[in-house]
Formats: C-alpha cells, sequence, structure tokens
C-alpha cells in the first residue's frame, strides 16, 4: 500500500536537482557533507539542510566518523513513487480511450449524417 | 532527455496528497473547483492554489466557463519522472551489488582464514 506522507516526503525530497544529484553521486559511494557541497560551490550548512530532507525521506543516512559527517544511500527504494506514477499514466491512458471513444462517436455520429 | 526544472515541478506537483486526489478525481473526468474542494471542505481559494501548481506542470488545464473554472487532465504524463525513478532503482540496485561483492569478498576472506 502507497501511504501518504511517505509520498509526501519522498516526492518532495526529489523535487530539487541538488537533492537529485546528491543521490546520483551517493550512488558511486559514500561521501562527506564537503565532498557532497563542493561541485555546488555550497556551504556546508546548506548542504546539510539538502542532506536532512533527504533522511527525512530515507533516501540518505549519514553518520558522524570523526569531525566528519558521512553521508550514504539510505532504505527508501522510491517503490511507492513509482506505484504512484504507473497508476498515474494508467488513469491518464484510460482517459484518452475515454476521449477516443467519444471522438469515435462524433465520428460515427458524422458519418450518419453525410450518409442521411 | 530529462529537464531539471520539469521534474522539479512536476515532483513538486505530486508531492501533497490534496494535489494527487484532485489527480485522480480529474482522471474520472472534467471538474468544476467548486466540485474539486468539496470532499476537501476546502475553500475555493485554497482549491485554486492546489490547481495552479498543478497547472504550472502542465498536470491540469483549466478555463473559464461562465462563472465557474472547469478543470482537466493536461499533457503532461510524468514520463520524465517515471524515467528519473527507473535511473535510481537502477542507481540503487548497483550499490547493492557493489556492496554484496564487497561482503562475498570479506566472507572469501574469512572462509581462507578459517581453512587456514
Amino acid at each position: 500500500m502507497v501511504h501518504h506522507e511517505v509520498l509526501d516526503r519522498v516526492f518532495s525530497a526529489v523535487a530539487d536537482s541538488t537533492r537529485r544529484e546528491v543521490l546520483v553521486r551517493l550512488g558511486r559511494g559514500p561521501a562527506s557533507l564537503g565532498e557532497l557541497a563542493e561541485p555546488f560551490a555550497m556551504s556546508l550548512t546548506g548542504m546539510a539542510k539538502h542532506v536532512r530532507v533527504l533522511e527525512d525521506a530515507d533516501l540518505v543516512i549519514s553518520e558522524k566518523v570523526g569531525r566528519t559527517r558521512v553521508c550514504r544511500l539510505g532504505e527508501e527504494r522510491l517503490e511507492d513513487a513509482m506505484a504512484w506514477i504507473s497508476f498515474y499514466q494508467r488513469l491518464w491512458e484510460r482517459r484518452l480511450d475515454g476521449l477516443e471513444a467519444y471522438f469515435t462517436l462524433l465520428k460515427g455520429a458524422d458519418g450518419k449524417g453525410a450518409d442521411a
């Protein structure tokens, strides 16, 4: 089952290009806050805020190692998000089927009109 | 190609359960702002704000018909969003492959130790 709170947190977390790039970077292996911040020319505080949002969505786990905070990918696999989007796409296509049936009906009515 | 701005708008738009339910409702056919607001006991102004966010993401189209604003599903099919999530899931699985290879290596090393 898809839980609304999980979807809210997960979709919000990936609704930012910096956070999406952080996930891609962590896909290559763990990284410190400093390593994550560097390519964005971002402060550690700024990156820590993004990482917090990703942690709230279970997309990232971080831990203090000495004076460094090390981040890695978390347990969230975006399966609920994927399920919701698939559901929406089927809904969208059915809407098109409905419209198509409607236009076929209109065309049929036109055809009849032309024959008469 | 996946465009960052599109993904930002689309993921933000679906990061709210009211907006997701509005999309599902519109999958059944067009509805006025009033009809959309009613099940949430929400003001027209509140619902208009949600619809604006959905319109900015091309998920909804609305038009004035007399004194009513009628909404229907827009052209956005969430294909970029789906593509990004699929990409992330492959990334996440590869990370697991990497970890598995690592643990196999550790086990191998242990095995050798036990044999010796």
